[in-house]
């Protein structure tokens, strides 16, 4: 079926495109014209892939949730120590190069975005899950410290997680990569056995 | 000078109107045009006060921090124990009630619209030294523990607590005002000896 992959590259070719409007503009400033005009397509070829724009801002949003959850299963297939795992699968959220800072500019931009258009739902992000999971993990591979609060500590990482990335986009020169791997391990350290 | 008085009265007036469009309708709404009948002003009236759409953000914004920072000194000048302020100083910057999700929505809005406006600068909001000042008070205090490390504990309280603001915003549903208080103290708790 070519013709159906066909539909789909250009789909996220479009997504692409808004990306890179986004980051120089802004949401505000990411028309349907901008963004046809930067995938190189013509206003009409855009409009038949999406209608509307609120369905290419969905879109777009599912690309960036789709990218990162694939680069966190490539992490979660390593053979590496679920200590350093745990760390690697948190670090994947945080903008810390060219991909990552243009998703968390697009989460930031549709997030601000969203709240205030009816009919426009924040679909969860799966990260609490993940995190809570991860957790788990860590308690059956009896690397947990007795009496942890799982949904507590779960709480904990998540906002923590989230807090630095937005730090590392709003203060990139306070907050450099050895920072932020510090911040995160050392939370993960602070509920493990010492010397895990 | 009551002409001076009647000037800044009026323009907090404005910005009390912008945050609630803001509210309402996102910063891509907030037009000069709905503000200004929001004040119950005319446009030219606005403009008298603010020559530009980024002059008035700017000014709402200040008069958030300025909220914030004088709800803070409030609780610095309360006499309760030292671990029960620092929690209820970052509590102050949590979305829990009408006013501080007023401001949290005009914080993300703000944040998210000013990345892309050449000109626009993101002021420190100096909780990063709030709270590397509070866990030194600690420390002076006798509270916290031995080999704290406390540069490192502020960048991990300061991205929790924007990190639990977030989320409070985002999913009030999943944090409840319980959650939120134990999320806090745990977090201050497990750098304080125990029984702190």
């Amino acid at each position: 079926m070519p013709k159906k992959v066909d539909h789909t590259q250009r789909k996220k070719q479009i997504a692409e495109a808004a990306f890179q409007v986004i980051l120089n503009d802004g949401i505000e400033g990411a028309s349907a014209r901008r963004i046809a005009a930067q995938a190189g397509l013509s206003l009409g070829a855009l409009r038949h892939y999406f209608q509307t724009q609120d369905e290419l801002l969905h879109f777009a949003m599912e690309e960036v949730k789709a990218g990162v959850g694939e680069r966190m299963q490539a992490i979660i297939n390593q053979p590496i120590p679920l200590l350093d795992k745990t760390v690697a699968l948190l670090l994947e959220l945080i903008p810390l190069n060219d991909q990552s800072k243009v998703e968390m500019e697009v989460w930031l931009a549709f997030t601000a975005y969203a709240r205030h258009k009816p009919g426009f739902t924040l679909h969860d992000d799966q990260i609490y899950a993940v995190i809570l999971h991860l957790l788990h993990h860590l308690d059956e591979s009896k690397l947990l410290k007795d009496g942890i609060d799982k949904e507590l500590e779960t709480e904990k990482l998540y906002a923590l997680t989230d807090g630095i990335a937005l730090h590392a986009l709003l203060d990139p020169s306070r907050l450099n990569l050895d920072m932020i791997q510090k911040v995160i391990r050392s939370q993960i350290q602070g509920i493990c056995h010492p010397n895990t």
